[in-house]
């Protein structure tokens, strides 16, 4: 386990999208976020009190997030000079960019010299099954989309936030590495062996008897020919008896492919249910999750209000306007699940 | 590249499924196979001369090939010393099984000792890179099947037999250790990470224009919830002009999940269909390839024609009967393909 609070590292970043780990982390685990570290040269801030490694570690700071992407995922000089300092200074360090810490002779010294630790939160555990297919136990709503980083993390955390409020009982299944550091857990399944996608995803969700929902973030889009692969398998894995789709109205074509269009929202939704039915034939849509960050208020309602008529199921976006309509549907179409001695399909 | 002629072991063998990729060997590449390697306590033979390592290297196998699969993917401390005593006499050793030669420091040590080259076919190249789904030039046609181990690799193969026999130009592209041992090169793709499924594919199909074919070894199935993921990416990658399904008639439920009957020949074919048009939307059907080893002639061929006749696509068993039906489609569909400047979506 990562040890909180942590500090968080912002380095010489200049790219929003660039710290979207680090930003991740304060805004959905902010109790466990002491601080932030940037250099003079970084106009970004979290909002948090910028700090020094030394004054974070007075301040209670257990771990160093480098939650920052930089192109292909590199650990570069100065963040490996970083996170030296950091380890000196009493800090763990914890990564979910591609290369792993632990591939850095210098930064393995230096952490077994001061007894830190580092994670690479892109490592997937070495015992992941192959997918059973078997119906389990327990609740499961997956967040699917039209595109990648169109809001799944996003949308899956605020449903857990917004159900726990109301009583439920129900916790996020991260399968990214911002997720995993959100959630203290999770799956990279970016980093899974092709054979493994669906058994990676039953692991993370095992079968539960409490009535409470997984919460599982999607990955990718059916419509992504990069990624469709890892979507797929995470449909089969999940065996969601929910599925919420999100959707970024404002992007034009998929993520990296110009010449691949952005599917449409119902034909979206038909596909993945028809997926899904392979490992639980009830599956069924209970909300749209839109990112209407780039919208004006006004134009933000209206779309909502069209998508649920277009759609018949409730739309919102989760970050800025709550995600109370879709608890609303989900606590309709389920009841609290009954507790069958055997399920078997 | 692994150096023929081979030597093909058998070993202890007493499981004809075990043996599979030697068999595939001893089939498809019969004038690179100088004879097989088994123990007295071994019941089985693929129909070549018993050598010794010795007579192997005499009659000029270059390699010996461990075409068979245990428990696990395991190497047992049998084959470990029949693989030393293969290198002390002179031989390559190639495998594909899951754990690999090169991990094991005996082999290594003797085979540095003795100048020898290991060959571990489950080795992803380092360099596949993320699918782009941009079409590319040439025809491709892939094998989609029902569920694993239904022929698919089977039907690829006599389908380059046939084609070439008739001066069409068509290249068999591996996607599992047995077709690649078998191609001489091609990609293991269940050992391939997650997020570069469709990518593997793009990368050994690459864009031809010389009127030949690719045919794609299709891997898995879009209803096995276990590997649809890969199987989806597969369909995404190759981009098929064309789908040859593949089936077994006498297996009653998916393979290794009692619980999950087959799905039927036509629901499949729409499925891939559905799936394949993302990447390419001209996409069609040209054949069904039935594995009919288990039924009786007679049988056999009224099933190829009953199902003929409920999907309006020849149909046949490849290996017993022949592919001249399937290739006959092809050339009526397709016309040789037309040198376009720009191929773009």
């Amino acid at each position: 386990m990562i040890r909180s609070p942590y500090l968080l590292y912002l380095g010489h970043s200049n790219d929003e999208v660039g710290i979207k780990t680090s930003r991740g982390l304060a805004v959905f685990r902010p109790d466990d976020c002491v601080g932030e570290f940037r250099h003079d040269d970084c106009a970004l801030t979290l909002g948090l009190s910028r700090m020094t490694l030394e004054q974070a570690v007075a301040a209670g700071a257990k771990t160093l997030v480098l939650g920052i992407a930089n192109a292909g995922g590199k650990l570069g000089d100065d963040l490996v000079a970083d996170a030296i300092a950091a380890i000196a200074a009493g800090l763990d360090v914890a990564s979910g960019l591609h290369n792993r810490l632990r591939d850095d002779p210098a930064l393995v010294a230096v952490a077994e010299e001061h007894g830190r630790a580092l994670h690479d939160v892109r490592d997937p555990r070495p015992d992941i099954p192959i997918g059973n297919g078997k119906r389990r136990a327990g609740r499961r709503l997956l967040t699917v989309g039209t595109d990648c980083s169109v809001g799944k993390m996003y949308a899956s955390l605020c449903l857990e936030r917004g159900m726990r409020a109301r009583g439920l009982t129900a916790d996020f299944r991260a399968t990214g590495q911002t997720g995993i550091l959100i959630a203290g857990s999770g799956v990279p399944l970016d980093a899974v062996i092709a054979d493994f996608i669906s058994g990676a995803i039953e692991q993370i969700s095992p079968a539960r008897e409490d009535d409470g929902w997984d919460l599982i973030e999607g990955q990718g889009s059916l419509f992504h020919p990069s990624f469709a692969g890892v979507s797929t398998g995470l449909l089969h894995g999940a065996q969601p008896d929910a599925l919420v789709l999100c959707h970024d109205p404002v992007r034009d074509h998929m993520r990296g492919l110009p010449h691949y269009p952005l599917p449409g929202l119902k034909e979206t939704l038909e596909a993945n249910l028809a997926v899904a039915r392979l490992t639980n034939p009830d599956v069924r849509a209970v909300g749209v999750a839109l990112n209407t960050s780039k919208l004006a208020p006004e134009a933000a309602k209206r779309l909502c209000a069209e998508t649920e008529d277009a759609l018949g199921l409730p739309c919102t976006d989760p970050y800025a306007m709550g995600v109370d309509s879709i608890i609303d549907r989900i606590t309709a179409c389920f009841a609290p699940s009954p507790r069958v001695a055997t399920l078997s399909r």
